[in-house]
This record gives C-alpha cells, sequence and structure tokens, in this order.
C-alpha cells in the first residue's frame, strides 16, 4: 500500500465508530479497499484519473476481481468489460445485482463508483463470515466507463448490457485523444464486435442495487448518514440559440440594435423560476453558453447555450421542457432576435417502483435510520439498468456536497451503514422478492 | 490592373455622377486608386489582408507614395513607419495634415483606411490642376497598423508619432504568429529604437483631418452622403467577474444555489437601459463572456464577461461606467455572488472643436448637403493626434454599416464629396485657420 493510500485509510479509520463492525461487516476491510482503489491512477492533486477503458481502470476491475475469487465469486467479463462476480444460489432463476462502477472523471475523487461496488463486495464476505447462504444467486457488477469522460457520453457499460448502446454512433465515435472506439477497446484487451454482443437476457433479474455518494447536500442539510432514492432524473438537453445582428459596439446605437445576448441574460436569469411551477424536485440549468464572435467590441451575432432540464417523473420533467420553450420564444419575441432549438438529449427519467422504496426504507429503519427520500438529479448505471430490471438506490452523504473531484469525501460511518441497508435490502429480496 | 481591381473600379463608376468633377477633383482617379489599392492583399472572399507591418501594407504604402511624388509632395517616413507626403507653403509655421491608414483587419473591406489617404491626396491634386498654392504648409500622412489585428492593440503609428507609446509593454509584447516587436518591424525595414524615436513636435500643425467610413447606418438611415463627427468616443473596457458555486446541475435543488450565470444574465439584461440616462450618444454593450467550467451539465462557478462603454464626452462617460458598477454591485447583491471588476482600457474621448466643427459644417454646406452631426463610436487615428492637436472628421456613408469585412461600401458619389468637403475645409483653414 503507497503513502497516500495508507494516509487515506487512516483517515477513513480515525473517527470509525467500530460498534458499526457487526454481522460479518467489517469496517477496516472496505477502509482498506477504498484505499488500494485510491491509489490507482492517483493524481498530484490527490485526485484519480481513471477513464473508461484505460489501462488504470482496467487495474482497479483486476484487483476487485481478485478479491471477488478471495470471496469465492465466480467472474466472467462481457464483451464491454463488465465485471461480473457471482454467488451462486440454489434458486438461479432469480438473480439479485448490486454494483457500481471504478472509472473515474479527470483528476476525480474516490468514493463516486468504488463504493457502490466494494459495498456490494463486503456483503458477499459478510455473509461468508456469518455462514449465510443465499437462497437465490447474487451478482457484483463493475460498469465499465460510466463516467463517459473518453467519449463525452456516458453509462457505456450499463448501455452495452442492456442493449442500448447505438452502434452506428460508436463505430464512428473518437475519443478525446482522436482515438477510434475500436481503437480504444483494444488497448484494454477488448474490440468493437465484442462489445455489441454484450446485450444480455436480464429477464432472471429481480432488482438491481446501487450504493452511490449523494453528490449533493440533502444528507448532510439532513445530518442523515443515507438516504433512498425515489427516482432518477432523466436530463434533456435544450440547445437554444439567438441570432440577432453583429455590429459595431461604439457605431451603433442603442436603439437600433438587436443582441442576442441581452435576450439571452433576460432568458437565463428567468429559468430559475421555472422548475418550481412543476415540482419540488425538478431542475434546470444553464450551464453552458457561447456567444459569437465574442469581440469586447463587437455587439454579438449569435448565442448559443444549453438548458439542462430534469425530474424524475416524466410528466413534470417534459412539462418543464415545454415551459423552457415557452419562454424562449416569449424572449424571442420581445427582443426582437431569432430563435432556433435542438434537443440533443432526451432521456427518460427512471421512476424506482414502490415495493423497492419499501424494502429499503425497512432496512433503513432496521439501522435505526430515519427514512429520507430524495431524488437522483445525475444519471448513473441504475438509470441504464433501470429501463430493463427494477432498481433500487441508496445515497451516502458526501461531505459539502462535493463529487468529481479530489476533495469528494463520505465518512466510514456513513459507508458502513450504507452496507448494511444494502445488506438487509437484498437478504430481504432474497427472502421476500420486490 | 488585376481583373478584381478592374471590377471594382468598374462598379465605382457604374453609378457614378459626374458633375462631382470639379474644381479639379476626379472621380475616376479616385477610383482607380481605390481600386488598385483593393488588389494588394486581396483575399479570396473579396477582402484584404494588409495587417499592419506586413509586406501588403508595406506593398501599399510604397503605391501611395509613387502617387505623393508624382503629385509633387516630399515623402519622409518616421521610425514607425508612419509615411508623410508634404507639400511645402510659403508658411511652414503652420501645417495642415490629413490622412488616414491602409492597413486592414484580416478579411477586410477596401475602405476603411485608404478613403481616408486618397481623399487627402485628392485635394493636392485637385490643387495641381487649378494651379492653387496653397499657404500654409500640407501634410499627407498614412499611419501604421491603425487596426491593431497584429499585436491586438491598434492605433500603433499614430501613438508613436504623438509619443504616447508604451515602450515597456510593446518591448516585451508578441504578435498573433508569436514574433517579438522588434523582428516584426524589421522584417518591414524598421527596428523598434527608431520606433521609440518617431514622436514628433506637432506644435505646428493647426488641425488634422480624417475622412473615414461611418462602420454605422446613420447616415444611410438620414439618406446623406457625409456627416460631421462631434467627438470621438473613448472607450472603457470593464471587465467584470461574478463568482458564485459550481455544482451538479442535477444534484443542486434550485433553492440551494448560487449561480453566476442567472446573475450575470440579470446584468446583461439591464446594460442597455443605461446609456439612455447618461446621453443620446452614450453606448455600452457586453460583447465579450465566457462562462466556466462552462459544462452543460456544470451550474458554473464564475461568469467572465467584459463591458465596452463609450461616450464623447469624458463627464458622461464616466457617470456611464459609475452606473454600470453599481448595476453589478446591485446584481452581485440580490443574487448572492461574489462580484469583482478591473478596468482593462480607459481611454479619454475625443471631443471636437466647436471652430473645427464650424469650419467643416460651412464646407458641408457650400456642397449644398445638410449638416448632420453624429458621434464615432469607434477609435480612429484622430483619437490619438487630437490628444496633442485640433482634429476633425468627416463621414462618408456606409452600405447596411458594414464595416470590416469584404462587402463593405461607400459609393464613388459619396467619397467624391467626402473630397469636396475636406478639401474646402482645409482651405478654410489655410485662409482663417481654426
Amino acid at each position: 500500500m503507497n503513502t497516500f493510500s495508507r494516509s487515506f485509510s487512516d483517515r477513513l479509520l480515525s473517527d470509525y465508530n467500530y460498534t458499526f463492525n457487526k454481522n460479518g461487516v467489517c469496517g477496516e476491510r472496505l477502509a482498506n479497499r477504498l484505499a488500494l482503489l485510491s491509489g490507482i491512477g492517483l493524481t498530484s492533486d490527490s485526485g484519480t484519473n481513471r477513464m473508461g477503458f484505460s489501462k488504470e481502470e482496467r487495474c482497479a476491475k483486476d484487483q476487485v476481481i481478485e478479491w471477488m475469487e478471495e470471496a469465492g465469486l465466480t467472474v466472467q467479463e462481457d464483451g464491454a468489460g463488465n465485471v461480473i462476480g457471482t454467488l451462486y444460489g440454489d434458486d438461479q432463476q432469480h438473480v439479485i445485482m448490486a454494483g457500481s462502477h471504478v472509472d473515474s472523471v479527470p483528476n476525480g475523487g474516490h468514493f463516486d463508483g468504488p463504493l457502490g461496488v466494494l459495498c456490494a463486495l463486503e456483503i458477499v464476505e459478510a455473509w461468508k463470515e456469518t455462514g449465510y447462504k443465499p437462497q437465490k444467486t447474487y451478482e457484483v457488477v463493475i460498469f465499465s466507463d460510466e463516467e463517459g469522460s473518453r467519449f463525452k457520453s456516458g453509462l457505456t457499460g450499463s448501455t452495452a448490457m442492456t442493449g442500448n448502446a447505438d452502434e452506428v454512433k460508436l463505430r464512428s465515435v473518437k475519443d478525446v485523444n482522436g482515438q477510434a472506439f475500436g481503437d480504444v477497446l483494444q488497448n484494454v484487451g477488448l474490440n468493437a464486435d465484442g462489445f455489441f454482443r454484450a446485450k444480455r437476457d436480464l429477464n432472471r433479474v429481480e432488482v438491481f442495487y446501487e450504493v452511490h455518494i449523494e453528490q449533493g447536500k440533502r444528507l448532510e442539510q439532513n445530518n442523515l448518514p443515507v438516504g433512498i432514492v425515489t427516482g432518477i432524473a432523466g436530463p434533456c438537453w435544450l440547445e437554444i440559440s439567438f441570432k440577432g445582428k453583429a455590429g459595431h459596439a461604439g457605431n451603433t446605437p442603442m436603439n437600433d440594435r438587436q443582441d442576442p445576448l441581452v435576450a439571452a441574460g433576460d432568458f437565463t436569469r428567468q429559468i430559475p423560476k421555472l422548475p418550481r411551477e412543476v415540482s419540488e424536485s425538478a431542475v434546470a440549468t444553464v450551464g453552458q453558453l457561447h456567444v459569437y464572435p465574442n469581440g469586447i467590441n463587437v455587439i454579438p451575432g449569435e448565442v448559443v447555450m444549453t438548458v439542462d432540464i430534469r425530474d424524475i417523473k416524466k410528466e413534470s420533467r417534459d412539462f418543464l421542457v415545454s415551459k423552457v420553450k415557452k419562454l424562449a420564444e416569449n424572449i424571442s419575441e420581445q427582443h426582437g432576435v431569432k430563435l432556433s432549438f435542438q434537443e440533443k438529449v432526451r432521456i427518460p427519467p427512471v421512476p424506482i417502483k414502490n415495493s423497492v422504496l419499501m424494502t429499503v426504507e425497512k432496512a433503513v429503519k432496521l439501522e435505526h435510520i430515519h427514512p429520507f427520500y430524495l431524488p437522483s438529479g445525475a444519471g448513473h448505471d441504475a438509470m441504464m439498468m433501470g429501463r430493463q430490471v427494477p432498481v433500487g438506490m441508496i445515497f451516502v452523504r458526501s461531505k459539502d456536497g462535493i463529487s468529481h473531484h479530489p476533495d469528494e469525501w463520505s465518512s466510514l460511518n456513513d459507508c458502513v451503514q450504507a452496507v448494511h441497508v444494502l445488506k438487509k435490502s437484498v437478504e430481504a429480496t432474497m427472502e421476500r422478492g420486490v
């Protein structure tokens, strides 16, 4: 273990409440494994670079495979590089899956992804220690390239497993370094043909559970270690262009202008008012905005921006999309600028079945934690899996809501409580289904 | 003459009203010369590339020098490459200057600059033809690198002549191709030491006149060939930064955001209301805006924009600057974002003396043109010269207000009328001073 990993593990254990070591779950083991993964792809900022399909992601997968095998799992890998460690039960007609990913954004943190994989694996360790023999088959999964930094996409592994990969698009895409999709795969021992054969029959899967850091501050604000995810918001990305008339900033009188940036300003300032008109969980954000030609002394000719619109229910999300469009139309009319829009992405939100929510709520209550419901605004592998099978998600408190950054942090107490909640949820599903 | 120049000349002459050929002024000569210069640095878009201190600018200067010498002027060049063609009068204690520049922006038009130089020269041709002997000394000037595309500055030649060059800055500056200032000068037979010695005693100069295309639509809207410039607006460039808190666009509830782009939107939409509160000629523009990190699914952490603020009077311009700052402060408070600003440029506006305005107005009336006053929002060599000597400017109607573009166009009728107005203004100054 390198120096960073050792201090990472020490930091995790420094305030650990050992009473959470129970029912075979071991905080030290979880801390040790998080720490060992944190050393793979370590950056000079104490963050991690484990881009999807990189040798660092490969190395992290291989490390987890070693632990899986030690824990008695049968490990297989599909054509997309998704790793599946299986504990066969007597009942092989019912499969319960749990997991997440081990890739990261550039200079990302050490919890987003690995925590979900290691929590899923810790359950197997706990069962081994207590002698619990699960009746149904249990799979621990590592999905490839969840973050999508390489191809500016995301959920690559889960997209392949669920048969949602866009073959035409991927066969022509280049990664951030200009390398073709097939070549990128070959660097880590995979190939494009195999990738597109990774689609799997998921009929036997009863539920996929994912533990993930919250990447927000709601749990912290409510002083709770874990939360129950009510649904995974599907984003709609609406690209909006306002076109006016470029001109010299000095020689064009104020009353003879069609300035698209003035219009865009009026638009962006009104966006925050719209989500609350549709639901409590809806959000809308202008994160990207480009001005053309963007010269200090030139009245802009065009402004192009993208509005990210999300909610956990399709109806309210789509209602919000229509409200954003209506606002853009009104602004275009009021400011005399030409409007055009293009939907770049519209992913259906994934609702979470009431029976799954009840199963997780029961598990939360058994741990004497107040059940707190919150939406997931970000996409996760569970979102893609949710297109085919029931899913459940457990969020873990994130310090200051920071994620995708070296400062990402969740206390070991919170992480281990998430293991207990996941374990009780899985066991309940083993016994009673969802 | 190449094919483009020939068709350019044909186009100029196609609707020329030959009654404007009078008092020795010759429209064909002016058209021919504009056309010949248009062929130097011609681009595939029918525009021109004559960057300051390029071989194309040099070539255009050499062509004009040839015409100057043919017209009987004594030609000198200073260390900054400014070309001065002198017609010595009996009275060498009073000098009247007129001119402009022959460099262009990349893929620029064929009137911005050359027209002012050739109008100034056409007067000498007219005097030669009519046998008029000016009492005072008359100088036709070509200033180097007015546009400033090379060093992202501008007015380089007039800055050197007036002693306003920033030696420390220029000695360390690199051009758009990464070449040092001194090396750029050496490419065209100049050198940095000579450049900084180009400062000239301008005490004997009574006035500098500049004819220039309007680069706006006011004359076109008022159906007038020329206009009298009331003052040259000095720009203030105020860089404004709003800092908020970056976050995940999906996971951050609407009521827990400090989005600097929402604040910047509210700011840019209110900017157009401010200039009319200080004067009719004031303008303010947000032309450049950068969002950080500018990711579709990331709430921006910072927005940096530059406000270009201009007016022809220092008091009203500075009042407008303070109003813009006040607005930024209010926005920062209302939206809970952190504000910082930095003044990147604050150039004093150049007012035009009443006596010069009267001289030009008289000349305009003698040509039976309705005297129309308008401000110059853009900077010109006359702005720099105006720091040391009285200046006068005559604007020529621009088709559709287009400039810095291959489509830049002024009719020969308008150009020749500008020659007559300039000529009568110069002659009046010869006879009565300013």
